[in-house]
């Protein structure tokens, strides 16, 4: 008997500061394995389609931001979690990302693990994205190197992913 | 046995010409009616919306509008019913909102049929819900008396209801 093609992997493109990403981080691994594949995990910053689509964030849009941040503490008690807004939100977070992106070239699957820390740790515990030394010491968390992960992010084919 | 209290009624708010708005008119009687209430239609403009946020309408945003067109013939054949976007859309459509608010001040159940026969007129038929006679047009197919809608229209407490 042949093995079934392989299907292509989820791709998940999130904000780390974005409240309905950090929801569907908890969630989209259960998701999908449901239907066989994986989840190939995409940070990226809003900031930058904002730029082409003319639209702001969430959390700074006048009438939406307030339902957001109603609706983030509605969906948190609906699923059991814990959800807390960073005091300054939102970030960019580019140390975040660009060391995502430089652990993925060597280790994909503790890339993967990284990136749902970083979002869980933004809104649980006012983890600072825009900090590569508290960054570097959630990769240290996991095993990573932490001086690597560190020297990693300002790399330039690294930040030529996320700029 | 005493009734047991009235379930307050789901209030829809929606733009006669949001292509998520006709998905939604479609299913929202079904839906009121498994959790044993009723539809409140509430026909607005986005346009009035996008003044306080800052937004534009999705068909008008870079990325967003195609990736909307996209999504909604694919919605159109998941839920297997037409859609067509008009020629000239997006369509403020006063002259519908108007009529609307005119009829349900006497007659709130012939409103509801008439606020969703306009929108599926506008995203199947090119239904033109800015002109006032193809509304009253609309109108007098449900019964309603076609020059008291036409008449209605420019009142100015229904004005004050519809800028």
């Amino acid at each position: 008997m042949n093995a079934a093609p392989a299907l292509s992997p989820i791709e998940f493109w999130f904000d780390f500061a974005s409240g309905y990403g950090y929801f569907a981080a908890l969630e989209i691994e259960a998701l999908a394995q449901r239907h066989g594949r994986s989840v190939l995990w995409r940070p990226f910053t809003l900031g930058a389609v904002f730029k082409v689509t003319g639209a702001q964030g969430l959390s700074r849009t006048p009438l939406k931001g307030d339902y957001a941040r109603h609706d983030w503490q509605r969906l948190a008690r609906l699923r059991g979690v814990a959800f807390k807004l960073p005091e300054r939100h939102p970030k960019v977070g580019l140390p975040a990302i660009r060391a995502f992106y430089h652990v993925e070239r060597t280790d994909p699957d503790a890339a993967a693990r990284l990136a749902k820390q970083i979002i869980v740790g933004y809104f649980r515990d006012e983890l600072d994205t825009d900090d590569p030394n508290a960054i570097a010491r959630q990769a240290s968390l996991l095993g990573l190197d932490h001086d690597a992960v560190l020297k990693g992010m300002p790399d330039p084919e690294v930040k030529a992913i996320a700029r």
